[in-house]
Order: structure tokens, then C-alpha cells, then sequence
């Protein structure tokens, strides 16, 4: 792994995206934080960063189907993923203690994913704030002490805050998977397979709208007793109510099998290979 | 169709969700706006209204998931579904001149669908506002001579305003598929197989997370001939990287075939009937 790599994230510095970026590129990583998900696609593809972060699912809100869209309308290729645990914190600043609280700000999303700690906390103030980190941001540039932020244990290392109370989430079961991207023309984008390492695929396709269509896709992996991971129709522009389908199976496309499967697929649809990379733990 | 029904949706008068009640249950149906989606559901299952209409899905921009779970989290039957085309329009008050316009106030997803036409009217400062109909509520509210709003056709009727330039979408292929909602014990709620009509059946199933599952499951329809219209999947609550999917095909829950279906598809999963109703135009 390569020192001093750039990678570009949606979000402020602090955000969960940084804590992906260095699980996936180590702890030099420069973090990038851009304004949009668009951003960070753009800054990797304008050879601004090395690497792009992406998160592309959460296991209580679903796909973030945004970037499922980015992924087909910019070339960039899938090298790894990992998946986060979302704790949220509750931070002030240093020397604020939790009764001189009466706001707390945070992502509206962060603020939902809290409301046992809410209602246990009648007397604080629920503020919607555009990002999470960027709450404690503000806490540090305002010097709030009456206001506490709701954020990651970084998001508080790195403003100089602190944390009062932490994983105050009321779902434990939140965890978000990350993609790193990498411009197709990196070396570090073609990585060979090596053992010990579950590989995982990512393919998006279209096929025919009649029946059993999307039936005879899957049969491709299924014949072949290969595993999906995961399925995700979004809409093909220009052709209402046709989709374009997402897949993630496991296995390496230089197996035999996998070969096989996509020669198979190749039949039946039109894909196209988003990456192939070890399966995040 | 019975007279005066009352029928929820979100938004505000004048809302596509409104056009497509009456499309649905006629034009004296009563239309009952609410703030969130979650209320049009309640407001349905605790009896305050006739119905309930529920976009389902857009072809730009994909499923709205938020409405694929609350169908999942309440009792509730889907017993018809329409498409809207999606037209935005140039709407202010009644003598305001286009060269009198200084800003154009609309829900952020409708002006981005407008894009080209903010490109060829650069004198035109955009404004983000809660909901499409809504800004032209707000321009008749406050009397604002300076201002428009993009909105639909029968925003401009309700509130008084008048249509400067009709249908200034960048896409016309922008179509939302509603869905009408009943209570289960509603007898409206069963409706009888009827000739000359094309059925739809929507439900939601669990599988085990093994190779191969979803193929077996899809198998169940595909072997039939029975042609998917939507699959759609989401992250199953408390059981991290597993998934409900969400499946719509043509077909009447009492024609043999679609019972051989269903009885094949409990063999390996568990499912939940959603409605069945006749396809919409």
C-alpha cells in the first residue's frame, strides 16, 4: 500500500467516509472532503486524488442510490469495500458538561437514528445540521458551550471535542459499506487474485423486458452455484419502466467459473464490470 | 366507484399525488393533504380517510424506498395503481409578465428536472422550497409579483395563478407510478377478476440467504411464464447484508397458474400478499 495517497469523500473532515478511507488505504491516507457525491467522483476521474470513498449501503436505510448512478455514468472501477459500524456520539466542546446542554445538532438522518437517547433527554433541542462532523465543526468555530453535537469518535478528535456520552444510537445493527474507487487506467486498479481472500464481483446489466428475463440472468451465477451478495434495480433512462440491475456475487473473475457465468450472462445481457475486490470484513 | 371518498396523499393541494387520486377514485374524490408520508398511511389505518395514494416509484429517479417500507409496516392493501407523466410548468400570479420574474421557487427535485430551461433564462434565481405546489400556494399567499413557481397544471388552478410557460421539464420520459391504498377489511379492498383488464400482483418475500435462493424464488414465476414487472429489494431490519424483495408481475392472485405460483413460492420463502388490481395506464 502505497504512502501518502489522497482520497477524495463526500463530507466534512471527521465524516464516517474518512474512517472507511483510512481502513481501506491505512492511517497516512490525506483525506479529501468534497461538498457531493459528485465531487468525489469528479476529483477522482480529473486525476485529483488517488482514491475515491463511496458509501453505497447502510443496513438500516438501504442503498444509496445516488451512487449506484455514479457508478455507471463515471469510469471508475470498484477496488475495495469495508463496512463501518455507525456509532453516534454525543460531543461538546472541552469542559461542557451534559446539563449546560440544551441544543444538539447533527445530520437530520443521525438525529432519527437517536430518538431513544431524545426521549430519555427531554430537556434537549434537536437541530438538523447538513453533516454530521461538520456539527462539531461548528460547536469548535462557534465555541457553542450551550450546544452539543451528534457524531463519530473522530469527528471529536479532530475539532478538539469531546465526547460526553458515547454510542448513543438506538439501532446497534448500523453498519455502512464503503466502495474505494480508482481511476481504471491505476495499476493499483488490476489487483491479482491471491488466496486466503474471499473475492467479490461487481457487475451492472440490462436484458430484454420479457419474461423470465431476469430469471435467465441469475440462472448464470445460480447454475454455477455461485453466491450473490446483492441485487439493486434502479431505472434505465430513456426506457420507462425497463431497469438496469446491480450484482454482487462472489468469486474472482479470473475463476474458471466466473468466467464461465459471465460468458453466460453475455448471452442474455449486456453488462459491464464495475470491479472485482476482497470482500470487506 | 363510490361518491366523495376522502383520499390521502402527501403534499399540497394541487400536488401530482392529487391527480392521480382523481385519476383513481374519479374527480369528486376529496382530496386530504398531509405533511409526510408516514401520515397518509396513518391517516388510512386509523379510518380518517376513504383511501390513500402512495408514489411508488419514478422512472428518473428510481423507487421511493421510504414507501416500499411503510408498505411493509402497515396493514394496508394495494387495490390500484396509475402513472403520471410528470409536467412542470412556469406558473406566477394572475398579470405577473415573464420579464417581471426575478426568482423561481420549486421543490429542489423540480428544479433540477428544469435544468436546461434555467440555462436559457440566466435572469432567473433559483429557489428551493418545500414542495412544488406548495411554492405556488406561497406566491398567492404573500402576493409575490416578482417571483414564479414550478408546479403542476392544477396547482395553478387551485391557487388562482396562471401558467406562463407550460411543460419546461428537461425530460419528458418522467413518468410516477402511483399506487391506491385501502384497509384490509375495506370491502373495496377485494376486487373481483374481471376480463378485458391486465392484473398485477405485488408482494414481499424473505428467503434463506444461501446460493441460489432469489433464483429459486424468481424460478416459481419464471417456469410459469408469469412476467415480472418490478423487483425491488431492501435491507431486512436486524439482520445485517440480508434483504426483503419486493416483486410485482401480471396476473391475478384466482387464476390457477398464479396460485401454483404462490404455493411453489412458500415452499421457499416466506411472502406476503400486497394487493393485486388491475395495471395501470
Amino acid at each position: 500500500m502505497a504512502k501518502k495517497q489522497t482520497a477524495a469523500f463526500q463530507g466534512e473532515r471527521g465524516a464516517f467516509s474518512e474512517e472507511a478511507a483510512r481502513r481501506l488505504l491505512g492511517p497516512e491516507v490525506t483525506p479529501v472532503p468534497c461538498a457531493r457525491f459528485e465531487d468525489v467522483l469528479r476529483s477522482l476521474v480529473e486525476k485529483r486524488v488517488d482514491a475515491a470513498i463511496l458509501p453505497i449501503e447502510n443496513t438500516l436505510h438501504g442503498s444509496v442510490h445516488e451512487n449506484y448512478d455514479h457508478l455507471q455514468n463515471f469510469d471508475v472501477v470498484i477496488t475495495g469495500e469495508t463496512r463501518i459500524r455507525i456509532v453516534h456520539n454525543l460531543i461538546a466542546l472541552p469542559g461542557v458538561k451534559a446539563r449546560q446542554v440544551r441544543r444538539v445538532y447533527s445530520h437530520p438522518v443521525a438525529l432519527n437514528q437517536c430518538l431513544r437517547f431524545f426521549t430519555e433527554h427531554p430537556e434537549y433541542e434537536k437541530h438538523a445540521h447538513y453533516d454530521t462532523a461538520g456539527s462539531v465543526k461548528m460547536l469548535a468555530e462557534q465555541q457553542l458551550r450551550d450546544a452539543a453535537a451528534i457524531a463519530s469518535a473522530s469527528a471529536a478528535r479532530i475539532y478538539g471535542a469531546r465526547i460526553l456520552q458515547r454510542s448513543i444510537e438506538d439501532d446497534r445493527q448500523n453498519f455502512t459499506r464503503f466502495f474505494l474507487l480508482r481511476r481504471p487506467s491505476d495499476p493499483r486498479a488490476r489487483r491479482a487474485k491471491t488466496a486466503r481472500v474471499t473475492w467479490k464481483t461487481s457487475l451492472v446489466f440490462t436484458t430484454r423486458n420479457v419474461p423470465g428475463s431476469l430469471f435467465r440472468c441469475l440462472s448464470a451465477f445460480a447454475l454455477r452455484d455461485l453466491n450473490l451478495a446483492k441485487i439493486e434495480s434502479r431505472p434505465l433512462r430513456g426506457k420507462p419502466w425497463e431497469y438496469l440491475f446491480y450484482l454482487d456475487f462472489l468469486g474472482h473473475v479470473e475463476d474458471p467459473v466466473v468466467r464461465n457465468a459471465l460468458s453466460h450472462l453475455k448471452e442474455i445481457a449486456e453488462w459491464r464490470l464495475l470491479g472485482c475486490y476482497p470482500q470487506g470484513t
